[in-house]
């Protein structure tokens, strides 16, 4: 899970590449590099850490002339975030530089093979063998030895080459990882993804799986892995780069936080039409959906918790038997799914690795596929049947919190839609429901107000080292997205606990003055809960309860509680992680934690 | 969660309770009490702590001199434990002594119309009203005033009644909550269990929810709600009582971790005749069988973890859909169930609340029950269609070992008899898996003998706050009790996570020297499982992998190795959590923690 960038024009490529780095620095930063082709062949400059390394390495590039260059971001998979297992790697003759997304999966086959031809290898990557067969198979034609080189390659990749041979040439290909090519006037580019390139061009060709880009300042030749040529068309993408910028803001997870009223807006508004939901992009006959009785949520980290709250609304609504499986587990268990069966699958990036594996190995059983993506043009949106976006635009910070709540707004649209569809709401209901929905963004705007004490709770809680979040049905399912942006952000050992199971075990690690926050908004089970909550004070605990407003009873044993506004019972956990998010960003901040780019995190998981 | 004992008869009551409550501790043990009636009324002491504290306050019950007594240890629920809260509870006027194990729901309302006619309140327990509605109700009639008691009381209850004022009169009736009476020849008991009498009777009474038993020296009388004489069959009990004792171990954990050979051994051996699995006890016709078109699997804790093996197993062999939900879940969630769909219960003690309530929500849906249960005679035994006991024998430890590896080695063979009888298995795989069945304990033995290392591993890794269990697949729902036995008795704040979702947020918590226990003896993901081992080592984790004999690849990067017997793949899980079993026993013991006895656990949590 990397980030890569290319430039071939007439300006200096190096501070182009730094600033394209910059912004893919969401995809990993343990450490970065460029590789530059200058007067006196390929130079290259790497580094541990963040692009600001790199950028003071270079002085903002001016160490690297040269008019064509490749540069990456690292999340370390095959050996330690080190500057020798930095990428670019380069050949043993300094002829070819390359960059890196993905894993081979042959590598060592490959290493050995190319150790007995002589090849020396200074980095523990993966990576480093095609540079070296890039080099053996090259004899005076790019083109011949980039096919023979990926023919040998199994696993993933994003590719990009650039050769001290050839000029202002660079290739880019690609194989299940993203790439894009960006089109510009004399010069052009490749990258992850576009927020990399929005602030130079806005007109980018999407590679597929397979294919091969050959990019010059003037010309950009698409072929196939046999070498035929491709006719490719141009997308121009409609992000705006502000959209990419804090906006006064002190750091982006804040900026997003704030901006879900209006993220939810875009994603439900277009959708609610004369008080039904109405999914343009869901083409399903009623013939079709009669067929379905299973619906399946795959997805990893918080994607997957918002399917676990689309779980519990869809089963509700709709009865009809919904399971949320891992998509890491999902992939390897030969899973019992066909025809029969609506796989909805959940991304913000659209690239998760082992979702885009769990959604194939589905497809492949005749399961019929829906996505709740962000990306446009992601992979996830290309491969499924049905797309529903979720407009919350480019999200920055790498603990996810906009993308998240509108994959939870359109679980609920889509729990209400089905349901709907299959006879199971009357008109009534149906009206309830839909109004509850279109009250969304100022129920989350009602969340957000209720609470100006968060930064003083997170002051009062964030010095523990565990805490422990507990809660029943949907509740549940919103502590465990609680829990997560907790550890992402600010390292706490923290871990959510159906609030009913944590006698039969757990229990034990609760002592004096352990934070546990209680999550009782649904109120069928709040007396529950209060058992539940009492179980833990008595043992000691500090609790800090997280209720609808206007609750009371619940100062006779929290400490602390956090209010959040009243909707329908199956949408409560909507508005009630939107606390949470502050919650954890405070405590992050409380402890001095890079916010924005954690530890050892990506934003989108592009390997296994 | 609390155990009451009740004594009448000629010698003195108090060291009889007190033997009894030693027994019955592994019910919580927060605080306990004895209330005894001798020439000057009744007298009675409380202390908090453990029966061990309660025995030296009385000098071994000889300062509660008197030939009818009841005895309670206390595991909190409402109001902390201290001593005022212990049981048991006096009215006002000295006139009752009771002991209670449950919870009364309707408590606050019976509080205020008690508090308004004039009765003072000395404790928080939710117990305190009965024993003062007693006091209002009698007249003279004690039947009479039970029978009215009772019929105010809403939850749960186990109930022992003293009354200075009849002699050596008990009373002992129970609602959702366990209760025997022991025959004795010139004395009469009661008690949460029979390990409590054993010592001194093997003949025993078995109340229904509701019953009330009038205990006197001489005569056992059994009535129902309201008041009509019932009669009742006396059960033989066949359990040694050397059975429950240590045997040589320092820990009943310990022994009943060595045990498990012969515990498994008396599971299956009976159970495989001819070469088939047989499960006589699991009445399904043909037709029955086809009707079925899903199963659930439903349990709380360690319960939970073998049907989440038993997920994995299952779905794999019988292709049918198989999900796995926690008890106290379920119950309230308004559950897809009809009269196809098994439902599986798994209980060690067969008395869990949660797990009760979530099968009368499904049976009264039309599910058909079978329950996996290690207690004769309990109530889910009791209230399900087919019962498969696992003969593991008394489970003493808080910390289930031979429970849950007995649960799961009856769930590998439901999915191997399903399987068979459904058609999904030919005779030569039918073959495999039978002769891998009956080398089960063997296997276990193995597993113990092949690790004499655990106890030095244990030195290594004891001192640390956090650690992390990953793995796929059914290593993943092995590595989800391996985590909460490590939990339950060393305090120790361990997470298990699906290997491939760490990433997905948890990894911000791997950090230089952190542990990390990979469990990786399911060789088709072996290799998955080994790039997941190098993401957490190049964040500088330390990995106690456990992979199956023989591997040696698993050097190239785990720091610590646990091996374990080679067994069908989807048997993996059994072996595997032996050693892990071991390590935190010797972890909890490096760490100097009460093992048979953790703080804040229960065994047998018959409340929600």
């Amino acid at each position: 899970m990397c980030g890569i960038v290319g430039f071939t024009g007439s300006q200096n490529a190096a501070p182009i590449l730094l600033d394209g780095l910059k912004k893919l620095e969401y995809r990993g930063y343990d450490s970065a590099g460029m590789a530059v082709l200058g007067q006196d062949g390929i130079q290259m400059v790497k580094t541990i850490g963040m692009i600001k390394n790199l950028d003071n390495k270079t002085q903002g590039g001016a160490a690297l002339p040269g008019t064509a260059g490749i540069g990456h971001t690292r999340w370390a998979t095959h050996g330690e975030p080190t500057d020798v297992n930095a990428h670019p790697h380069m050949s043993n003759d300094d002829k070819f530089a390359i960059v890196h997304n993905g894993i081979i999966e042959n590598y060592a086959q490959l290493r050995e093979e190319l150790k007995a031809k002589g090849f020396q290898f200074k980095s523990e990557t993966d990576t480093e063998v095609i540079v070296h067969l890039l080099d053996l198979y090259y004899e005076g034609d790019l083109k011949k030895a980039v096919l023979k080189t990926v023919s040998r390659l199994e696993g993933a990749y994003a590719l990009g080459i650039l050769c001290a041979e050839e000029g202002g040439r660079l290739i880019a290909t690609r194989h299940a990882a993203p790439l894009i090519v960006g089109v510009g006037i004399g010069e052009n580019y490749f990258a992850s993804d576009v927020t990399a390139l929005v602030a130079y061009t806005k007109n980018v060709i999407y590679l597929e799986d397979g294919e091969i880009a050959d990019i010059t300042p003037d010309r950009i030749t698409v072929y196939d892995s046999i070498g035929k040529n491709l006719e490719k068309s141009i997308t121009r993408i409609a992000w705006d780069i502000a959209a990419a910028e804090k906006g006064g803001y002190d750091h982006f997870m804040l900026k997003e936080i704030m901006e879900q009223p209006n993220a939810i807006k875009s994603t439900i508004e277009p959708r609610i039409q004369n008080g039904e939901v109405v999914l343009d992009d869901f083409s399903l006959t009623d013939e079709d959906l009669r067929q379905i009785n299973k619906i399946m949520i795959t997805a990893c980290g918080s994607a997957f918790y918002a399917g676990s709250v689309g779980k519990y609304v869809m089963e509700e609504l709709c009865r009809i038997p919904v399971e949320a499986d891992l998509a890491s587990e999902l992939r390897y268990r030969n899973p019992l799914v066909d025809e029969h069966t609506l796989l909805v699958v959940v991304s913000q990036s659209g690239e998760t690795a082992d979702t885009i594996a769990a959604m194939k190995e589905c497809k492949a059983r005749g399961a019929r596929i829906l996505a709740i993506v962000n990306v446009v043009g992601s992979t996830i949106a290309k491969l499924a049947d049905h797309v529903i976006y979720t407009w919350a635009g480019p999200e920055i910070a790498v603990a996810t919190t906009k993308g998240y709540t509108t994959q939870v707004a359109v679980l609920d649209m889509l729990a209400v839609y089905l349901a709907r569809r299959l006879g199971k709401l009357d008109d009534q209901r149906n009206k309830e429901l839909v109004e509850a929905i279109l009250q969304f963004p100022s129920l989350i705007q009602r969340a957000i107000d209720l609470n100006p004490n968060l930064p003083a709770l997170a002051q009062k809680y964030h010095g523990h080292n565990d805490m422990f979040f507990i809660g029943r049905n949907v509740d549940y399912a919103a502590s465990m997205e609680g829990s997560l942006k907790l550890k992402e952000i600010s390292y706490l050992h923290s871990e959510a606990y159906a609030a009913g199971e944590l006698k039969h075990g757990t229990i034990a690690l609760i002592e004096k003055d352990r934070p546990v926050i209680a999550l009782a908004c649904y109120e069928a089970l709040f007396d529950k809960m209060m058992s539940n909550i009492k179980e833990v004070k008595a043992r000691g605990a500090q609790v800090l309860a997280v209720v609808l407003e206007g609750n009371r009873q619940i100062f006779a044993e929290a400490d602390d509680v956090i209010f959040v506004p009243r909707t329908e019972a199956l949408f409560n956990s909507l508005p009630e992680i939107v606390p949470l998010q502050l919650f954890a960003y405070y405590v992050a901040r409380a402890n001095g934690c890079d916010i924005d780019k954690p530890k050892n995190l990506a934003k989108s998981v592009t390997v296994e």
